[in-house]
C-alpha cells in the first residue's frame, strides 16, 4: 500500500500550489519532459497521442469547410520577415536566427518561422493571378519557434506544435466571414470535444496580432481562475497583400489586392485540458479526446479465470479505445496510475464480480462507482462515457460562471481583480491608456470584447469617460 | 483545341530530357514549388495530400507493430551532436546553425536537426532505468534540414519531411529483429501501396549511416534506369548507448547498455512515385495512394441533364475518393489536366452515353477505354482500380527486370554501367578500395548487398580477388 500511494503523494495539491500541481501532473502523467535545449519539450507518447486526437478532430472539421493542407519552409529570409512593418516589430525580438549553413556563413540570415504569414504571402504573390485562383484556403501543421524568456510545458515553450491556416479572398466580406467561421470551428471543437467552454470575442488593438486588422479569440477559464487564450483568428484586410504585392485580376479585369486571414491553435490547448479538468489525483480527460477511454483492471488476477475475463471484457469493448491492464502491478497501483493518466472510465473485474456476473465501473471525473450486470456492459460504458463528457462541460461552465464577476466602478474592479480569481466584466472607453493603467495597477489584461455585449454601466471602469465596449478582464497565462 | 494542348505541350518528353521531364511534372501537376529560401520546398495541396496518404498508411502499419509517436525538439546543442564521433563527422558539415535567440547571441550553437539520434539518446539516457522500461519503440513525424549544395524537389532538398523511428532494446537480437521488421514494413508498403518493387539488402560499410553498425535499405529503379534509395533501417548495436550512457538494470541486476535502431522514409518517396510510374502526359498515381482515385467528367455539360447525371455517378462512387469536374473548362482541357495530375481512372459521361445507359472508363496508366453499362458502374470501377494497381506493380517489376544485368568481369561491368542504365549485379571482394575505384571510374555506387544472394562468379569484378558478396551497383539519385 505504501508503494501504491507513492505515485499520488508526489503530486502537490492544487490548492497548495497550483503551478507546482500543474508541473507535477505534466510529469507524472508522462505528457512531456524537458529537453536539453532550454524551453523546448520532449512530447512523450501520452502527450503526443492527445495531440494526434486533437489534430484528427480539427483537421476533419477544417476539411469540411474546404481547407487544403500544404507545407511551407521552416526558414524565413530576414528581408522577407521585414516586409510588413507591424509584423516584424512584433516578432523580430523573439526569433531564432540561422547564420551558418554547413561550414559557410549565410549571405542573409534566416529566421526559424515564428509564424508563416510572410511565407504564405510570398507564395501567394507568385501563385495567385486571377479571381479564378480564389479563394485560397490553406493550412499547415508544423512546429514554430519563439525565443521566450520564461517557459512552461505546453503553455509557453520555445518550440511548439500548431496548425496555422492562411487564406486569401477576393473580397473583404469573404475574409471576415472566414475569420469568424474558423473561430466558430475552434469554439465548437473546444466545447464539444474538449469539454472546455469558451468566450468568443475580439481582441483590443493593444492585444491584437502583429499586422492584423482584427484579431478574434476564444478565452477559457482555468481552474485557478486565470484565463488562457486558446485559439485566435485574424483578419488582415489587405495590409499584407499591399506589403507583398498579392494582387489578382478580378472579373471586371481590374487588378485588386486580396484580403487575407490566418488562424491557429497550438499544443498550448493541452495545457488548457490539464488546468480546466485536472484534480489532485492527476489528469482528467474528456472521453472524446482521451487516447484511452476505458481501462479494464483485473482484481486478484492470479485467481483462475480473472485475467481471461478481463480480456473478454476488453474485446467486448473494442468499439471504444480500450486497454486491459494485465501488468503485474497491484490493483491499487493500477487504480492510481489510470487516475493520474486521466482515463475517463475504469472497469474493475474480480472473482466476486464474476460470481455475481457483474463489473464495477468507476468514473474518473467524480470517482463514482456503479455496479452493472455484465449483460449491459457495452451500453453502460457507452452511456457513462457520454454522461462524463457532458458533465465535464457542465462542470467547467458552472466553474466559469461562478468565477465571472461584473464591476461598474474602479473600486469594485480592483477589489475583484485582486481578490477574486476569474473573469471580471467591465465597461471600457476604448482608450489604450486605460488598458495600460489596468495592467500596470492590477496585472489584469483585456481578454476580449465579447460578441455577446452587455450594458453594465455608462462609463469606463477606469477613467469614467463614456464607455464603448464591455470587456472581459483577467489575469492570464 | 490550341488551349487544350497547351498544358501538355509544356512537358518535356522523358526520352528527350528526363531531368527536365521530372521538373515539368512536379510543377505542372502542382506537387510543389520552389521557395524564396534556396533548396526549400513549398509542398502544394496535391503534393501534400499524397504525403498525408503516405503518412496514414505507414503510421497505421507502424502502430500495428507497437510503435508510439512522440515529438523531440527541433534543435540539437552542438555539444550533444558531438557525442558520437562517426555521427558528428557525417552530419556536421551539412547542418544549419542557430547562433542567436532573439537579440542575444547564444552561449552554445544549436543545429537544426538533420536527424534525431542524439536527441533520442539524450532522452533515453534519462528515461530508461530498468528492463521494465524496454523496449522503447518511438517514432516522430517531422521536418529535418541538411544543407545540401545541389537540390531537386523531393529528391534532395535542404528541408524535407520524414518519419524517424528510434528504438531501444535489451538485447542485440531484438534490435536486429526490429531493424529488419521495419525494413519489411517499408518494402511491403512500397510494393502494395505505391506499386514500387524494391530490392532489400544491406549497405556496404562505405555507404552505411554515420554511426550505424549495419544499415539496411530498399532500392528502387526509376524509369531512366537510375536507382533511388527509398528507405533505410539502421542497427546501431550499443555504439550510441555507450556514447550517451544509455543503460538499464537487467533482470539479473547487472547494468547493461541498450541496443538501438533507427529507420526513416521521407518525402523523397514522392520522387520515386513520379519517376517509376510517370509518362509523357504527366503523373500516374497508383489507386491506393491517389488523393483522387476517380474523376467524373461530363461531356457537353451544357446539355440538359448531363451535369446532374455526372453528380449522380459521383455520389454512386462515394466509396472511392471521387471528384466531379464541373468547371467551365472544355472536356479536352479536363482530360489533359486529370492525366497531368495522375488520377488513376476517369469516367466520361455525355448525352450519347446517357441515351445508351452507359459511361466510358479511361485508365490513366494505359489510356485504355472501356464502355460499361451504368448498372455495373460501382463494380466496374472497383475492379478496374484493382487491376490498375496490380498492373502498375507488374509493369514496374518488368521494367526493373529488363534493366537488371549481371557482369562477371571488369569489361562487361564497365560496358553495362556505361551503356545500359539499370542495376548491374556483380561480385565484390569486400574491400572499399574496389568500391572507390568503381565509383571513380564509372560513377556507379554500391546500392546494396541484397538479402537474396546469387553466385555469379568466384572473383571480385574489380580486383579479381576472391569474392565475398554479390552487390547491386547502379547510378543513383
Amino acid at each position: 500500500m505504501a508503494k501504491d500511494k507513492k505515485m499520488v503523494e508526489a503530486i502537490t495539491s492544487m490548492d497548495v500550489d497550483f503551478a507546482q500541481w500543474y508541473t507535477d501532473v505534466v510529469k507524472k502523467a508522462e505528457l512531456c519532459d524537458y529537453a536539453s535545449v532550454k524551453g523546448c519539450m520532449v512530447i512523450k507518447p501520452a502527450g503526443y497521442a492527445l495531440w494526434e486526437n486533437i489534430q484528427n478532430e480539427l483537421d476533419r472539421r477544417f476539411k469540411e469547410t474546404g481547407v487544403q493542407n500544404v507545407y511551407m519552409p521552416l526558414f524565413i529570409p530576414e528581408g522577407l520577415l521585414e516586409k510588413e512593418k507591424d509584423h516584424v516589430e512584433g516578432f523580430a525580438p523573439e526569433v531564432a536566427w540561422v547564420t551558418h549553413g554547413g561550414l559557410e556563413p549565410l549571405q542573409e540570415r534566416l529566421c526559424v518561422r515564428p509564424t508563416s504569414e510572410t511565407l504564405f504571402c510570398d507564395f501567394y504573390a507568385k501563385d495567385i493571378h486571377s479571381y479564378r485562383d480564389l479563394p485560397r484556403v490553406y493550412n499547415q501543421w508544423c512546429s514554430v519557434v519563439r525565443w521566450e524568456k520564461t517557459t512552461r510545458p505546453f503553455l509557453r515553450s520555445r518550440e511548439f506544435l500548431w496548425q496555422e491556416g492562411h487564406t486569401a479572398h477576393a473580397t473583404a466580406e469573404e475574409a471576415e466571414e472566414r475569420t469568424i467561421q474558423m473561430l466558430n470551428v475552434y469554439a465548437d471543437f473546444c466545447e464539444q470535444i474538449l469539454a472546455i467552454p469558451v468566450i468568443k470575442g475580439q481582441k483590443t488593438d493593444k492585444e491584437k496580432f502583429a499586422g492584423a486588422e482584427a484579431t478574434y479569440t476564444i478565452e477559457a477559464l482555468m481552474h485557478d481562475g486565470k484565463a488562457l487564450q486558446s485559439g485566435t483568428s485574424h483578419n488582415f484586410g489587405d495590409g499584407f497583400a499591399k506589403a507583398f504585392g498579392v494582387q489578382f485580376a478580378d472579373r471586371d479585369n481590374a487588378l485588386k489586392y486580396v484580403h487575407q486571414t490566418s488562424w491557429g491553435i497550438s499544443t498550448r490547448i493541452i495545457g488548457a485540458i490539464i488546468m480546466v479538468h485536472g484534480d489532485d489525483n492527476g489528469l482528467v480527460l474528456p472521453p472524446k479526446i482521451a487516447p484511452t477511454q476505458v481501462i479494464v483492471i483485473p482484481v486478484q488476477q492470479q485467481k483462475e479465470g480473472v485475467l481471461e475475463k478481463a480480456y473478454e471484457l476488453g474485446s467486448r469493448l473494442s468499439n471504444f479505445r480500450v486497454k486491459v491492464d494485465d501488468t503485474d502491478k497491484s490493483p491499487g497501483w493500477k487504480f492510481s496510475e489510470c487516475e493520474m493518466r486521466g482515463i475517463p472510465l475504469r472497469v474493475e473485474i474480480g472473482p466476486k464480480d464474476m460470481a455475481n456476473h457483474q463489473a464495477v465501473l468507476v468514473r474518473r471525473d467524480t470517482h463514482e462507482k456503479t455496479i452493472i450486470s455484465l449483460d449491459e456492459l457495452e451500453t453502460a460504458v457507452a452511456d457513462m462515457l457520454e454522461t462524463i463528457q457532458s458533465d465535464m462541460l457542465e462542470r467547467a461552465r458552472a466553474h466559469r460562471e461562478a468565477h465571472t464577476y461584473s464591476a461598474a466602478n474602479w473600486e469594485d474592479f480592483t477589489e475583484l481583480v485582486n481578490h477574486k480569481p476569474g473573469f471580471v466584466k467591465a465597461m471600457w472607453c476604448g482608450d489604450q491608456a486605460c488598458e495600460d493603467k489596468i495592467k500596470e495597477e492590477t496585472g489584469a489584461t483585456s481578454r476580449c470584447m465579447p460578441f455577446q455585449q452587455e450594458h453594465l454601466a455608462d462609463t469606463c471602469v477606469c477613467c469614467g469617460k463614456p464607455a464603448k465596449k464591455m470587456v472581459y478582464w483577467g489575469k492570464a497565462y
